[in-house]
């Protein structure tokens, strides 16, 4: 086998067998095919894509690449939830205490952020004490005992995926459905949970930019799970603006513990609970009506608020910051950024927003990048809103003034006020795929 | 400027800018830009091409890479000819001794074969003694007392144009019409000629398998040209069978003096007088049908095959082999393969000839592979002809016996007999572009 007939045979568009794909893959993260040869590869993938059955193959490759998570030892069925990213999205510490309360086991592994997108590991850091460096051992037995845990991702799980990914990173072919289904479905599958429930992000803030796009992603990595003998259901959800008011570590923390407590914004209270059924019904075989009313009583009776403070502490963050959450605004000022004139606002860009909270030092452009976890924004106003003059529209929790001037300059791009007739604004849910 | 961008722009299907083929061409180079996002660009170049514009500022662009050969000391306009490859093809040999001895200037650098196409190099070092790494100063001095010479490439011409070739090589990127161009025509316009004969071939044996995509690439070739100030004109020439009746490079030699002394066969000494007859028209200003008399009264005057010897002699070759050059087939034995039954010669496939040519030793597959200049073939029929069994279709010369019998079982498959309105005879000449 050579990787130039591969690569040939992939650039005529022609359909490879799975061994074709495991001598391309396996050669590329053992060093003994070169990377040009991989680079060239994945550009003839960019145009002549995979088939269903290529891509569940790619999966299974960067799969068992590595390591892999058993999870035999958690009783009852695991389920595991993923979003493709987005702005402003806390949802795993809101959704991973809730379904617990209801009863489901939730072993999650989460990432760090990069790019215009914040990570979930980065927004629970801004809670002293915490950890997610905790083995495997420790992250089974916590889901045994409370239900949910979350774990960094090791070090040697799916590192075909690392190394690929590496690659299209940097050669201009991150964004083909089927190298973005295999990548996220290789790491969720090797994660070792039964049932998931993938989150997917449409507009401006996603990777994936309009619906039909997005769902052709949803399709795809259901059929991945559904062949790996998995199950799936792919929720296709608005991030066309931010999710929920607050985007910034520490303020998105804050967020979420306001909406366990019952006081959250409506857009995010209702996604965690469209989520959150869905999980139910796969792990605890529960009807959806029956699964949304248990969600709602979770918040209500503040079982899903203690089940939080339970998991903050057995990964040995300090509750007195989830207690007292403005504690973590340890930030020098705040500047509030005010209507010129009335008018509606119509449109918040969500990628602008990220690069902006980024700009204040929210985020990391590059993996060495210290994160600042008191900076951010809280929006006091959402696309529809009426604005008069001088109304406050974001509050921006900020340290440094240079930054601060920065990043107001790019907000200003990404809020778009205008005539009521100009707002945009979506549906939170456009499909359900499953 | 950032690689990352433009891959992601031509992937996109923009046109680029002179400033960023240049950033990645020259970055390739120095080795600044990894060949993984080289790679990526060139299978992204391959799925979107370039414009004629691109094309000639990629061609540019890799011209200068390294050093070029300034032709002002020789006095009249140089003309250069240069062959997309077949096989057969001693053009080289005949052409610049018949324009020569007419009173042009052939400049010309060759190359060594690889693949299953033989290098005009190797062909004249079946003479013993004969060398091509001749300095550019008396290469020059030669051009202005002969009116020909041939060396090989200098090490540090367009060195642009290797590194590209070598990722294109092994990145499946090689036949992209925009690319071939700029590859070929950066080496010419290095060498320094004024005016060029691009005979491009088509067909089994060919880069270019159809007309379409042979004229398609002749045309850009000759719009280079023409956007550099230089004169070209560009013959689609048929590579469906092989060319003339011998294949190996003593027994090319041998049928180039044939030809020189008018007893080439047909389809060769036509190809000669076509390509010549062009090259008298742009060195010379002469009318086409004035330049056809003259080569042809070049040969029945035995002035072409003077200029042969005189070139022979020059270049340190011992011309007792031109005059005897039968003594150049030092072989162990010929086979003789014959015709199984009463039937029609419909069909020779010209790229099996050649790789059964190399079987039996007399090409390369890799650069440091030797050459077995006494072997090859001498067809003594051709497509359209009458076979009665037992008559003798080709004979093989050949060293070894174990070559032998694999180069007659792939020679065997690129034969076919049968029926006579099954016979596949193209005309010579295609088309011409200018």
């Amino acid at each position: 086998m050579r990787a130039y007939d591969i690569i040939l045979k992939k650039r005529n568009g022609e359909v490879l067998e799975k061994e074709e794909l495991e001598y391309m893959i396996n050669g590329c993260v053992n060093g003994t095919i070169p990377d040009y040869q991989t680079a060239a590869f994945l550009m003839a993938v960019y145009f002549k894509h995979l088939t269903r059955q290529e891509t569940y193959y790619l999966t299974e490759i960067m799969r068992y690449s590595g390591d892999t998570i058993d999870l035999s030892q958690i009783s009852g069925i695991t389920v595991d939830k993923h979003s493709t990213g987005g702005v402003g999205d806390k949802t795993t510490l809101v959704l991973g205490p809730m379904v617990a309360a209801c009863g489901a086991k939730v072993a999650k592994l989460s990432g760090r952020g990069l790019g215009h997108t914040g990570g979930t590991i980065d927004k629970l850091e801004s809670i002293p004490g915490f950890k997610t460096n905790i083995d495997m051992t420790r992250w089974i037995e916590q889901v045994n005992t409370i239900g949910f845990a979350i774990a960094g991702q090791t070090a040697n799980l799916v590192p075909g995926d690392k190394k690929i990914y590496a690659l299209r990173d940097v050669t201009a072919t991150v964004d083909e459905p089927s190298l973005i289904a295999s990548s996220i479905m290789s790491k969720k599958l090797a994660g070792g949970a039964d049932a998931f429930v993938l989150d997917v992000k449409v507009g401006s803030g996603a990777f994936m930019p309009d619906v039909d796009s997005a769902k052709e992603l949803a399709k795809i990595m259901v059929d991945i799970a559904k062949k790996a003998g998995k199950e799936a259901v792919a929720i296709l959800t608005n991030m066309d603006e931010p999710l929920g008011n607050k985007i910034g570590n520490a303020l998105e923390v804050i967020e979420a513990v306001d909406t366990l407590k019952g006081n959250g914004p409506d857009d995010f209270t209702n996604l965690c609970i469209t989520l959150g059924k869905y999980m139910l019904k796969m792990a605890l075989s529960m009807d959806l009506k029956e699964a949304e009313k248990r969600l709602e009583e979770s918040i209500s009776s503040g079982k899903a608020y203690e089940k939080f403070l339970e998991f903050v502490q057995a990964q040995n963050g300090d509750i007195d910051y989830v207690v007292n959450p403005t504690r973590m605004l340890t930030n020098d000022g705040v500047y509030e950024m005010k209507a010129e004139q009335d008018s509606y606002l119509c449109k918040i860009n969500t990628q602008k927003v990220g690069i902006a909270a980024n700009l204040l030092g929210a985020g990391r452009e590059s993996k060495d990048d210290k994160i600042d976890y008191s900076v951010g924004f809280d929006f006091l106003k959402k696309p529809g809103d009426l604005l008069k003059k001088d109304d406050k529209i974001v509050k921006i929790y900020y340290n440094d003034e240079i930054r601060l001037e920065e990043s107001i300059s790019t907000l200003k791009k990404a809020i778009r006020c205008g005539k009521k007739e100009n707002v945009e604004k979506n549906q939170l849910i456009f499909d359900i795929i499953g």
